[in-house]
């Protein structure tokens, strides 16, 4: 399974894949996609950006499932109104480039990659480095991007075991049944 | 020039299609994407509904530019936020298609179909009716959408115009040099 994870953001939009196979993760690529409203760009033109980007990174690295964070409500309504134009803009780009999307908060990432809820973006940084075997801190946007991947990989082994324990279970039901276990 | 208007949100987005000849404004298309959490669908799959919608109306009617409203911030914070985020994805749906995007507020629309700023939903329609020579009076939505279309037409014909005065003055200037003005 190759995860695709996404941090979204207007000004930056951090992405990150990685490879799982079992308990096993492998680093793929990360990085960050950059609007600004430098030469005028009002937001339809910054958020062709996020979109091409977005859709590059799937062409290039080709994932089977995105995670994406979900966004929170922020002191500032302005604010809130723009990030949830540019994570609107990410879950377009997922889903126009045909790819299932995951969506996880911030606290479940720091949880799955820190092991609690309140972690430090520092600390995030230093274990998604840890997991991933990188050479050197991430960037922050694509920690979070990469950490997203982790707390996917995680979700769906776990997933994965409930299913097996589900299909054990349905298997000692119907041995019950059949007569095979007393 | 035909203007495709947009009018955005998660449960219903009106889209509008008008051909502009100069001062002529014929009737082309119009009508609402619906998405509801109905069959459990999260907000990807629902947006993926309105960026399919979107991209099918633009392949149909090949309009030359786009109208959408600008949103605002709502007194429910989350609501703000779901409203971004369709708003995020209907950007993205007619950049990604290659289409120019104006953006004009519910004021602004207001004030160009009926000639003010506070105009009920009603007012709205009726003088889109009226404008456009319709039969019947066209859903809230539509009628935003087509709305913006005539926002668009208004403006562009105003932007022309200045155009055409600015031309004048140059004209006027070099005539005024060449002493052929006294």
């Amino acid at each position: 399974m190759r995860i695709l994870g996404i941090d979204p953001g207007l000004q930056a939009t951090g992405f990150g894949v990685i490879d799982v196979d079992g308990p096993r993760m492998d680093y793929v690529a990360s990085g960050t996609i950059r609007t600004s409203p430098g030469e005028g760009a009002l937001l339809p033109e910054r958020l062709k950006i996020i979109f091409d980007g977005i859709s590059e990174v799937v062409q290039r690295y080709q994932p089977t499932v995105a995670a994406c964070e979900i966004v929170f409500v922020n002191v500032n309504p302005q604010a809130t109104l723009i990030l949830g134009q540019a994570r609107g803009c990410c879950l377009t780009a997922l889903v126009a480039n045909g790819l299932p999307v995951a969506e996880y908060t911030a606290l479940q990432l720091k949880k799955a990659v820190t092991g609690h809820g309140k972690a430090a973006k520092e600390q995030v940084q230093e274990m998604v480095r840890r997991l991933l075997e990188l050479p050197g801190l991430p960037g922050k946007d694509a920690a979070d991007a990469l950490g997203l991947c982790i707390t996917h990989a995680q979700v769906a082994r776990t997933l994965g075991a409930i299913r097996q324990v589900g299909k054990l279970q349905a298997r000692t039901h119907a041995a019950y049944k059949d007569g095979r276990i007393y």
